[in-house]
């Protein structure tokens, strides 16, 4: 399917997801020499962000040297696993009697985040896998309270192979909480797991300077190209492109309304381009009526609105003060211009959210980009 | 995986979604006798809204003799083609050069929507397979606008199997956007195609009597028990089942504050519980701090607010008043007293979007119910 029957009166119809491989390879290399001398990891959860988690270890494996992986459910890890030879996958979820097989499998290392699922853990260790402990310093979801802390036994606490925990709003530079979960971590590190290697920041605490990075930083959405420090531009390079065919294109009288529930009237005569997109491949309905997508006519950006609802296969966008458009030709949904932070703050969420629901979407024609 | 290792004290990491198909097969057949005596039509497009287009295509076949499919792509109707031998399948978005390979080895029926690609199809034709046509009522999307078809010539209009058209408000009983596109509908069908089988509802459509019926319905939401009628009660049984394990239960103590961003602060002690389940899920970032999951003690349904942000692969929940909640027991985050359209409303979006989301994601572990 990869070479198109092609003429000059071809018409398309499917979406396209481009994932620049290069480019995510730049970043994670970037972000390696921004926290050294600490250990980089790369955090491949929820399929790599959507991107495709086999696709992207692989080339951090190949390209990069990346030995140590992140992935939040068993599951994932065991579609990494045969990618990545003799890297350490850790499960951030942790294990429980739905994975356990996997576990054993592939040898994955489970993070164990309560002591529910540290009892789990001993009654069901697996030979050679040294558990990651995650203890809680101030977003008050998952890890070991300091009371739990207390109860571990000396040989609890030997058995694992790494502390971590995560911060909650390593995003604002200034933000008290990032000193006040440093604090914390550096006193149960000191309390309890002195010679044990920590882990606390993922890829906005790379930013926050020496002290935040211990000895590995899990290096996640901005390897995705997400800018995890928004006060300042961002230093990533873009990885994600999505486009979608133009399948009509048409006049719109005065007076006459757009998409379910009319909720856009014309005010005046309007074209209307209708792209073969929607909230089912990923684009947020909450872009009705404010999303903007962007046409490359003759070399020159021209952005046209959103005009509606976002149904599921559709948008419709107005694009009468563009010239040269024809059914056939592409718009771009995410380019370098408009990217997952522009498309995720248009549509009021953030980028994360975007790019977990784009890559899932099988009707997408996806393809990788790497030299 | 299906046979857990069971013990008094397992833990649980992967959210669980159930797929109904006893229930989809009575919507339909349900929805087939309110549209009687049209001819029923399953819209399985978008992976039948994510539920697993395969699985559900084939349940429909099979129980209750669905022999005419809508998807929206030809490589989602490839996905259902060795389920459904025989079957019409019919492809929304239409045909294309990156698609008219798919069309010719499944003998998929393309939705011709504009001049441009019906052009395409003259020049492509498959031989055996006759096109439906698309015409605009008053959606404003796809589909020949009135210029476009006194444009049609003789052997054109002869060439097609079906006219279709879609409502943009037939989910509000008394808007005069329905009333309007039937009339446009029905004129266009006297003028160029009174011999040619008429479609013009879909599940909302189906409500609104007779009139709207013609000769097929096609129907969707509905049979995925969504509320297409919301001025009443649903009369629909649900679909989805959505549940996700207690990963830990933890105190909060006066003054600290939960997840990124630190958007919940404790006004008074309080108990959390955190769930396996984030909008790497499904789960839309839009329900932090506002969305609500369930847990059944003891026979009781008991409800928990959600605190703070939904983060990628958690959410926090308050549980302070709940008592007899253990690590490893499972919250209900869509059941049958908290539907698909309920979580929709609080997220401030529609059902539609919801399944659409949950669905694709490879985490789950994924069960269908059929007898």
């Amino acid at each position: 399917m990869s070479i198109f029957k092609k003429s000059a009166a071809d018409v398309f119809t499917q979406p396209v997801l481009e994932v620049n491989l290069n480019r995510l390879i730049d970043n994670y290399k970037q972000l390696c020499q921004i926290i050294a001398p600490a250990k980089p990891s790369a955090v491949v959860k929820d399929d790599a962000y959507g991107l495709g988690a086999a696709m992207v270890a692989k080339a951090l494996y190949e390209k990069a040297d990346c030995r140590d992986f992140w992935v939040a459910h068993a599951v994932e890890g065991q579609k990494i696993a045969a990618e990545v030879p003799d890297a350490n996958i850790r499960v951030l979820q942790g294990i429980g009697a739905d994975s356990i097989e996997l576990f054993e499998q592939y040898k994955l290392i489970p993070v164990i985040s309560s002591p529910e699922m540290l009892n789990y853990w001993k009654a069901h260790k697996i030979e050679g896998v040294a558990p990651v402990i995650h203890v809680e310093t101030g977003l008050n979801r998952l890890g070991f309270r300091e009371n739990e802390l207390a109860a571990l036994s000396r040989s609890d606490i030997k058995s694992f192979s790494m502390v971590m925990s995560h911060l909650a709003c390593a995003d604002e530079k200034d933000h008290f909480m990032n000193q006040h979960q440093l604090d914390n971590f550096k006193k149960i590190r000191e309390k309890y797991f002195a010679d044990v290697p920590a882990c606390l920041s993922a890829s906005d605490g790379a930013f926050l300077g020496a002290d935040y990075a211990f000895d590995m930083v899990r290096l996640g959405a901005a390897v995705y190209g997400i800018n995890t420090a928004p006060y300042r531009p961002n230093q990533m390079k873009n990885v994600v492109t999505v486009k979608a065919p133009i399948l009509q294109i048409a006049d719109l009288a005065k007076g006459e309304f757009v998409g379910y529930s009319a909720t856009y009237r014309a005010p005046t005569q309007r074209k209307l381009a209708i792209i073969s997109i929607g909230y089912g491949d990923g684009i947020p309905r909450s872009l009705s009526n404010v999303g903007r997508v962007f046409f490359n006519v003759g070399g020159k950006m021209c952005e046209a609105r959103i005009l509606g609802r976002v149904s599921m296969d559709n948008i419709i966008c107005d694009v009468t003060s563009i010239e040269g458009l024809k059914v056939g030709m592409f718009a771009d949904i995410i380019n370098d211009i408009y990217t997952l932070d522009d498309i995720a703050r248009d549509a009021g969420t953030i980028s994360y959210e975007i790019v977990s629901r784009i890559g899932k979407n099988a009707r997408f024609k996806k393809t990788y980009v790497l030299d």
